[in-house]
């Protein structure tokens, strides 16, 4: 079968695109999928389309509606679902995003720098795997597809 | 993937044709349902198949029956729902539709005049967005789909 | 056991009270919970505690957003969902709350004027019973409580 | 009905506390739960019971486990979940338990000052309502089970 | 825990009699629940409270509908379901139960003669256990909840 | 979308052959699916593969086990499940197996000839529409699938 | 609230009276269940209720359904599932508990010594916590009902 | 339709190959599915990729949760699950297979010797069909999905 992996959180960096490629360079049936990576038109999307805002809340609350149809539409489709936290920001979306994955039943990779690590224990609890790095997420998703170690290992 | 987005409700005027429209224009990668929009035959489907009765209450009773076959199993395979109340009748059965969807954690799209704001205003709470235009809907599922926001936005 | 009934719908009549009262004289072991019946209060909640909006759609979105916790919530803890249409206004809250009782696999019992039956023949259809009176509704619930018909039938 | 109430999030000012006794004091008929709320307490649970650990990350790991045995538990059977954010710290797990909570169609309070609007936005969204002050959820209580709104308003 | 043991199939003979004394003769904390069983009562509840019908299928149509609100919602709450099947009629209802209480993942003891075993092949599969005797599924109810087996056994 | 229709109940005349050749000339997209309906290879499965039995219950026990791999399976992907009840035989799995499809909210077309409305009754209740042919059966799909009725209606 | 606890797997030592007295002394408010533990009568339930077998696998999947109508029920009823294995027997029912458990949802407690760990490490992988006494267990049970560590920790 | 298949359990005899070249010479529409069969690997994956543990428990765990990635999604989407049982091994990652399936409500098919009856009994009654060779496993795969038995049957 083909696999669905579900990319979320952190937008800033390429982790998504070093996770695509190397799943690509090994061959894995995987469709990925992720939030709208474009921060801006992420942000403005509610007003852009549904009719401008004074308040700052309301703009937000319209523009969340909107992302929430895509991300929660894909996490309940998704097979697995990689969660990233990086170095900046809150990123409350993300630790929001890995507990309806949880409670769906979803397998969780959780993908963060070791200085988080106190701070995401709850979340590294209920994932599946712990990576540091993108090429360990393509590692992970090798083997649970292809049921084959890294070369060298 | 493709996604399944159910078009709920009002059948009198042309939208469902514009947001289809707009969606092959931008080249959504979508299948849309309905309910039967042809309504003298959602009205006599009960009779006309499944043999004539005396009483309203029943002629209604089988006809409903055959219509909630298409229409429950369609929002049930919906990634998206949307639910359109135009100006004119009651439309009990969209506002039951957003109420099935809702329940199924189904993704609600709202499109009605402004002026049913205040009668609608827990079906629109119920919903993840609120438009008056069909080319709005199109506007959010192509974001929704591929991230962009409409020219000029 | 005790039973669960919500009263949903209508809150311009004393439909509710004369079911209540019903049961009571029957000697009924149910709990009957409804929407807050209060209209000013239910249509100011949200301003009026988390602070006061300019545009009507926000404080409307304010004021179902704190109703939906009462109601969705009470809906899932119903054994049997009672669901009132009135002569007036378009009640589309009443059917929203329809749909979602039928997605859940709540029994519904529809309670309306005879002058509904076709505009309300999806939700009827999806009722085990359709009353045109509360004191039909009484019955319904003494039999399915304690099994007996009302006196004379 | 009696109604549970589980209060997420923020473990280091008195909000908690607030709620109750502003709860009693309104006579509302509720069982608050909550994680522990002893820092200390949490942080040490894996290890004091089940065995010292080398690595933080073990360590960590143990006592989210024990921890979510709590939180998991108590967030099933809620009928509704606040959910707290503070000024400071990262706070992922009040964002996970929010994400748990709406996958589960639990009906969520979010509660945070006003600076956090932006970065919470999308649980903001997934919330029935967002207050700001622990005085504001016991008006949202009072009027959910009681149906009543504040003095004055 | 109290449990709750429903009782559904043959309404002609005293086998539910027999099951309520040896369980109070045991003394089981069970509640037992079971459709009505006055047959007349049962066949006329739609027309006696909902209105009279002209065709028979629309009046039994009515009080099968006011019936499933009693009997599907038992069902739901119960934890064991007993089916008895008698030596007479087609009892195509409490092969339905079966089937009810088999997708909900109830736990079903079925009960009949052993002239039917091979037409109820396909419930008896589905049941944890088959008894002929009301007194066998006394000791099966007593054994789930005490652990004991009959005397001389 | 393609739509999957089981076909459950009475085995012993051509109606799934009348109801397949109708879709097929209608046009229909439909995968229809059944029971094994090889009367003797249904009985004689579970010895026949796994070991002879010298008790009747234990011989049928097997078979229905292995059946009930292929039915139960069929009927969770179903879209719709039809229902045929025959003249003859006591044809408790097809009751059964309504009960079960309704448990799971799959639409249900029960098809019978009118003598069983009396002791179909509660399951006529739980369908959406009740047939007396197959050509009414196709009727219906076509509704369903197309939105149109039949020549002349 | 009362929290539900099921002692699940091996029944030859006494290590669910030690958790019941350690709960008892810490004024735990837990309702203990657990399967039946006297081995014979489980062993022969099935034929000394149900009638005698000649064939051994018969035997003992009679005793096995009976069995499970408890211990299915109760373990859906559990708010933690506590499985435990010992040193001698295959306890494959141990494991199927838990495999059922962790399906469903809820948060499992394994408690078994060291020199299981390899062959348990699926099982321990799907627990929230993993001890070796009793009274580790008893601790981590004060923990979440009550928040406090072992005297001394 | 194809069937989705999952071979759990012992991973040192060839039984998944007879099972596959039995269903392939019968022409037989599956898509096999199974753990990582490579003892090693699978033993050595968590490490491998995640980095290296001193403590066992922890190698064991990070290598556990991988490979529940791919097990627990396979049993999630597969309609029929076969659990082996071989001679030697405690085997209880099988065993939990089989209570995460038959929880999920996915048909099982056991497949052990003989000896293992009594051990297995909670298991194999939790199964639709017990097999003793992988060639019966194919000939109840067969008639599953073709309604055959095998050749002079």
């Amino acid at each position: 079968m083909a696999w669905n992996v579900y990319l979320a959180g952190e937008i800033h960096s390429d982790w998504r695109d070093r996770i695509a490629a190397g799943a690509e360079q090994a061959g894995l049936d995987i469709e990925f999928t992720s939030p709208v990576t474009d921060h801006a038109a992420s942000d403005d999307v509610g007003v852009a389309i549904l009719g401008s805002e004074d308040q700052g809340f309301w703009k937000d609350h319209k523009g969340a509606g909107v992302n929430a149809i895509r991300t929660q539409t894909l996490i309940r489709n998704a097979d697995v679902v990689v969660v990233r936290f990086g170095e900046k920001y809150r990123q409350w979306n993300a630790a929001f995003d890995a507990g309806f994955a949880a409670a769906l039943g979803r397998p969780i990779v959780t993908l963060h720098p070791e200085e988080h690590t106190h701070a995401l224990k709850e979340i590294d609890r209920a994932a599946m795997a712990t990576a540091e790095t993108p090429e360990q997420v393509v590692d992970v998703l090798r083997y649970v597809l292809q049921g084959t170690l890294p070369d060298g290992a």
